[in-house]
């Protein structure tokens, strides 16, 4: 399963509006086949993982890290797959919240005698398909908003200096965590001072993101391209906001700023993880804050956080919280 | 001299304006003798690890965090005690740059046969000795600046609600460092809006630090006493209320804040170590800074720090950055 967790990965940010969903087949402790959800949602990782395994599929056991779908789509759901093929066990570690599926899949494997264990790191999958089972159970896209800050928490001097506070290594990881993103959002005040490309460069990825800016239409942003996702612009508060990416079908959302933005969705409880790239630099109160208000009537009403991870990257201090 | 050196920590903070010095006697392979500068500056660590060993010091190796004094002060030199007890071997890890010793220790072991060995351990002694080294070159203490931020750099909301953004556990390592350190600073305005203890509790320490104010006379403070260490007020700009601590005898100041003593030291370039405490909490921009305003003219002209430590402590972020 954890193998099968790994492949996963590889989906993240462009299988949207479907899960990464990862699969290895094991016959006679061999693996036969190994699949992943492909980039734009198809095949599934099942499918995937089926045509490599060919007749080597009969007796094996298929490990899924999510309940394999139950639906006609596109394609013939791959519970009936898994049974065509002669897999004689399936090890899931999630039941599929989506309507359409939610037990029918694994209903569909038992009901054809194939046996099923449910719930086999089951946590560690939750955490992967956070974003799929947000946009399903939540109405709302998974939020990651990353501020790169000076160790105040400034942005920029006070006549705009910015380039750069963090380092190299930093600003490539950024990139690298906008690749495993469906959309990258960020404010309208941004997007017009700022004119940020928001497409992923330097390493390569199957699909760009889509970009989003919110709160007002701003010219002179490229349009999408080979090296463009879309970009939309979308008005409203932060909650229609992440309602109307959902609806599109975005289940990862990385924001990027500016502070209005992101004072907007912490105060609003919106933001799922928090990342932090520190530098070792000081701005002093007269830089530009990374944060906007949150006007809080106390200190009680702060948004707070949990650090799940902490590392160096170049020399800079990168850090990710979890919402409590 | 690893473990000499864990011996002299134990002096930092209650020796000046001694060095925190650690000696280890090493004969025929079994230690006959430990010492460490003791509280207050005397007896000095090669006296008290001398008399531990007492006749099995003769013959013995001796491994020194910094080079014996040779002047005559309230007690003989500890050059000259190591040659009396029969020592034949000296180790010794950095050269003292004191006036009265800068290498006269070591020419009154070698004139008197003993073998000495230098620069062992060269760049963890200059670390740990760095505030009696500073003292001497520079003519000020070594400067540790420690602040405990909101994630996005705050120390209050708006209203001034501070309590509490760190957790227990990182305001108890708090106290663990004033411990360690000479002098505790801290700017006027804080010690009159915050009247601040700036002692050492939760944790026994044999001399409580210095409690420095600077910029104003704040009425209020607790006296000396055994729960409180001495009370100065020192007025002036930073550069002179650094050197005049230094001719007071101390290596080794923790400055605490406020955010507007804080940014005239980082200005300055006075700052030797950078502390942070980050929570996992927003306060967003009208909360209060911790640093005050530094008035860059352009981001090269921020300090800039190299990252040296991280660790969590509770539930809070700890990071250590050196000056570059």
């Amino acid at each position: 399963m954890a193998h099968a967790l790994r492949l996963a990965r590889r989906g993240l940010g462009n299988v949207w509006p479907n899960p990464a969903v990862g699969c290895v087949l094991l016959r006679k402790g061999r693996i036969v086949g190994r699949g992943w959800t492909q980039p734009g949602g198809r095949p599934h990782a099942e499918r995937m993982a089926l045509d490599v395994a060919g007749d080597l599929a009969r007796g094996a056991t298929a490990y899924v890290t999510l309940e394999p779908c139950a639906h006609h789509g596109r394609t013939p759901p791959c519970a009936e797959g898994l049974v065509q093929s002669g897999v004689l066990r399936v090890v899931s570690a999630l039941t599929d919240p989506d309507s359409r599926v939610a037990g029918r899949g694994h209903a569909i494997l038992r009901d054809a005698g194939v046996e099923v264990v449910e719930g086999v790191m089951e946590a560690e999958a939750r955490d992967l398909q956070a974003g799929f089972l947000s946009r399903i159970t939540r109405g709302r896209p998974f939020v990651t908003l990353k501020l790169a800050n000076s160790f105040d928490g400034r942005i920029a001097t006070a006549n705009g200096d910015s380039q750069w506070i963090t380092g190299q290594a930093a600003r490539a990881h950024v990139h690298a965590l906008r690749a495993q993103h469906d959309a990258v959002l960020v404010g309208a005040g941004t997007a017009r001072a700022d004119r940020p490309r928001l497409n992923v460069r330097g390493i390569a990825t199957p699909r760009q993101p889509v970009r989003v800016v919110l709160g007002g239409d701003i010219p002179g942003l490229p349009p999408e391209g080979a090296e463009f996702g879309p970009l939309w612009h979308l008005q409203g508060d932060p909650v229609a906001a992440l309602a109307e990416l959902a609806d599109r079908g975005i289940t990862r959302v990385f924001c990027e700023g500016g502070g209005v933005l992101a004072g907007s969705l912490l105060r609003a409880g919106l933001v799922d993880h928090l990342i932090g790239y520190t530098a070792g630099v000081v701005i002093g109160a007269d830089g530009r804050p990374g944060t906007g208000p949150m006007d809080l009537p106390a200190l009680s009403h702060a948004p707070r956080f949990r650090l799940i991870e902490t590392r160096t990257i170049g020399g800079d201090l990168f850090h990710r919280w979890q919402a409590i």
